[in-house]
């Protein structure tokens, strides 16, 4: 999509990656764009996002006029998160614009239903779901496999949101009063005795190149991750799930990276959780930990460019997120002691304004000792939020 | 200088650094704000410059009013080059701005005599050197340490601009014509014959806090920096190499980033070259193989943050300059064959106009064995210049 004439041709040759959505992992491709001279257009929901740095557009990503006036000229066009709703995607399919991942691939992770319904028919493991649109269904499937299990709204949850652990129906009135507004079904499902979550995190590129980093471990907090260690301690299957992540990125048409959130259970059996088809805070890590980061790899393939190397540097990496504690702490402000202290950090701001449970940013550390790196992280995480 | 009012102080509480100059070095400061939440504003020379992405301000540096303009609400005020007028930094510095490093320093980076003449009276190891104001004195020079010598411009030259090797003191003459606009002087000095060059990086902070990172090989081409090995294979002289970059890093009052430029002789002996009080292309290979980059550094320095660690991450970084070759090879429009083929190669652009001998990018690959290394990072090169 360069100009038409020549002399334009030779001034834009660099790449244009567009990217719906001005949160941190916008941000984070910042960075990465400027190292590969690609310019990257932020549509953002407000002048002081997170990614203003990159920012070229405020507006309304739900206006399909806006989008396609942002999508003029660039190579590709990725998100930032899932919500874009599906009828603009398709539009902008429609004028051709490189809308990457596509919308018939992004569809699973906007919709939980979609998704559990095209992992069953690709024989993926799971817990049981239903697809419930009332509250008879609801507890027919708590008699079966309950006591406890998990509700999910099938769009517009992230970070725990629209997700609850139940044991009645009753605590989910309000959902299927709202049914509608969620497409007229719930999502219910098993909840796994698990212990321990994974994630494994790939790109694909469309000429069908694909890679995965390591295999992480993560831990949640109120449903909000928490931490990562890359490579996932212990013996976990590995191939599996590798296997697992080629299979959905190569059947959904994954362009760019996928993230597939997994429970283990005590047994070594992987159960697949969530989807995600962006750079995702599983993969943080792999700014300092890999030679080739999550946040660079996506470029590289929503632009068809071959993918880096995955490896890790070091024999581990361990990020921290760094959540809100109050309304004023930002972290920054007390980033002096953990430079002070703990000069292995690297230290990630979101610039966000503070509040309670937000992301706010991030910390890691890479390494060869797992455990010298996990006390140097947690001493450097107790200075910033205590 | 944070505002007056409380509301204003809740909202710029986040660092902003100013840079003067908006070329590579610039550029790759950008990166290492956004992780840490420091606002970065770049006053360039020219709208398209090559850190365009943090430009705030296009103008002319050796304005007075419009520095200071610039300069207005600055943590610090630093650069990407050495060219500001002394008398500019004076001001500034009269008026309250946080140059870093100061004037008393920089000027060491600025004239090289005033370079010589210091180092002199710290007893640092130099080549023979003196300044001259007239040819005869140049051909007394050359009679005693010739038959070739080199001559610098004392002041306006970078890259191998302003230095000639000569063997008769009619090759300068046109310096010696316009010997008023270098200040009266000249700079001759002997003519090591060195077996190779190392540079040494280190920083320093206002709170006295000082930090090196590994002695490096440089290879220079008609006098500009082409590779970069991190460690210097063999056993160069660490020791004394540090010692030279603390005792003028302290002694010079330098606040920043400092490259001391040096020959190794086929004995072991150091000498004195350069210096520069910036991050410094012999510093690249730290985006990638040291936990904490030059350019982090070099920004946590300037706001008297504590110094992160400079140790390498893997044995080896190694560090290919890309030199424009022609009008029209960015590198960029070929680094395709090099992703496919160089998975593990970091391409750094710095998005300039091509043009034959132009620093228009670098290349960094880290690992643990150099032979490795050296095979891939040359195979990338290749691809991208021939």
């Amino acid at each position: 999509m360069f100009g038409i004439c020549e002399t334009s041709l030779m001034k834009s040759k660099n790449f244009v990656v567009g990217v719906i959505g001005g949160g941190q992992l916008a941000r984070m491709m910042h960075p990465a764009a400027i190292s590969l001279g690609i310019e990257l257009r932020v549509f953002s929901e407000s002048e002081n996002s997170s990614a203003k740095s990159a920012t070229t557009k405020v507006g309304d990503y739900n206006q399909l006029n806006q989008i396609q006036e942002f999508a003029k000229e660039l190579d590709a066009l990725t998100f930032d998160h899932e919500h874009v709703p599906e009828k603009v995607l398709s539009q902008l399919e429609a004028d051709g614009v490189n809308v990457r991942p596509g919308s018939s691939a992004l569809i699973h992770a906007q919709n939980k239903l979609v998704m559990r319904r095209k992992l069953q028919s690709l024989g993926l493991p799971m817990p049981q779901w239903k697809a419930v649109s009332k509250p008879s269904e609801l507890e027919e499937f708590i008699n079966q496999f309950g006591p406890r299990v998990v509700v999910k709204t099938p769009i517009g949850g992230y970070d725990g949101k629209g997700v609850r652990v139940i044991s009645q129906s009753s605590e989910v009135f309000d959902w299927f009063s709202a049914i509608e507004s969620f497409g007229g079904e719930l999502l219910v499902e098993e909840k796994i005795n698990f212990s321990r979550e994974l994630a494994i995190l790939s790109a694909r590129n469309p000429s069908g190149e694909f890679r995965t980093w390591p295999l992480v471990q993560t831990t949640q907090l109120n449903g909000v991750c928490a931490e990562v260690i890359a490579p996932a301690p212990g013996n976990p299957d590995v191939k599996l799930a590798k296997e697992i992540a080629r299979k959905v990125s190569e059947s959904l048409g994954v362009i760019g990276v996928l993230a597939v959130e997994m429970f283990e259970t005590a047994d070594g059996k992987l159960f697949i959780n969530e989807l995600a088809m962006r750079p995702h805070n599983s993969g943080h890590f792999s700014i300092e930990g890999s030679t080739t980061s999550q946040f660079e790899q996506h470029l590289r393939a929503v632009l068809d460019l071959p993918l880096g190397e995955t490896k890790l540097k070091n024999n581990f990496a361990v990020m921290l997120n760094l959540l809100g504690v109050d309304q004023s702490n930002t972290f920054v402000e007390r980033y002096k002691s953990v430079m002070a202290q703990v000069p292995n950090t690297k230290f990630h701001s979101y610039e966000k304004d503070a509040r309670p449970g937000r992301k706010m940013g991030h910390l890691t550390i890479t390494g060869d000792d797992l455990e010298e790196i996990l006390k140097e992280i947690r001493l450097a995480h107790t200075l910033l939020t205590k």
